[in-house]
């Protein structure tokens, strides 16, 4: 049995998108094939994207601007961002080129109306039964929730932003 | 400023190995080393191994049983075999060859006195400044998230397994 679940890593706390890396991780590890898209990074460098580029069967798509846009004041430039990425995913999801295709941010994208609820919506009901799809990202739609297989809400408990610690080469990016 | 962060990702939701293992890579994409202890996991071919052991700068030590440990009659054995990972999570930490040490599935250890909770304390207090470490485990002891920097709650949301969908090969192991 290799049905493709839908998952979605969602809430404030840390370790969203390390969660899905890592199930990337597992999956290339059993030789599945990973097709991963960044919908708000930018090509702000971080440390994933140098050493996926060393792993076999991971390709890699990214999309946004460096800075993280302002929910309030979404630039069309934005926009045309998340809705290639959107699209980007739904082609290798349909390709059968990918066994996971992971949406990182997506959740936030459609909470700020970069992309459609309705077309992440269409890409789960449409996607190939054997393709697993992976949705990060905080605020994640309780429609999504409900058409999810797996939902983990990382909670914040501790963080050391709180308490003014600056970001962590190698460790926050 | 490259000071190591204590990190723990605890709670009954999926995602705190992964996430574990998307910091590493994280951390190995800047050119960090990282160690990575499995408490309780026995020799279970899990798929991040395999392809962990294709990554540049990333030692990896497994110990404890094939068959989770039951709490309530807790062999010799797998008392010996969660003392021997603290053992080499701590000779790791002090080696000065790692910049990042994940102990997985730690804070089971302590909450099932496999280990002694102190032992723990002790290794965070006299880990030297520049190593993060990553403790993962649900149920952990209030006096680690008290000494952690940052502390991550994964929250079950939902799971196929409360609709008996059984373990996906490459999703879940």
């Amino acid at each position: 049995m290799n049905r493709g679940l839908v998952q979605i890593f969602t809430g404030d706390g840390k370790g969203k998108t390390s969660a899905a890396l890592g199930a990337m991780l597992r999956a290339l590890g059993q030789g599945l094939r990973v097709y991963i898209v960044f919908f708000m990074k930018g090509d702000y460098p971080y440390g994933e994207s140098r050493i996926m580029s060393q792993l076999p069967n991971v390709e890699m798509a990214r999309f946004g601007l460096a800075t993280f846009c302002d929910p309030n004041n979404v630039k069309p430039k934005e926009k045309e961002q998340a809705r290639l990425a959107l699209a980007a995913a739904r082609e290798a999801t349909l390709s059968g080129k990918y066994d996971l295709v992971v949406l990182d941010e997506v959740n936030v994208a459609v909470a700020w109306k970069l992309v459609d609820l309705d077309e992440v919506i269409r890409l789960i009901k449409d996607k190939p039964a054997n393709v697993g799809l992976i949705l990060t990202g905080r605020s994640a739609d309780i429609k999504l929730v409900q058409l999810a297989d797996l939902v983990t809400e990382m909670l914040k408990i501790k963080h050391p932003y709180d308490e003014g610690v600056v970001a962590q080469k190698g460790f926050e990016y």
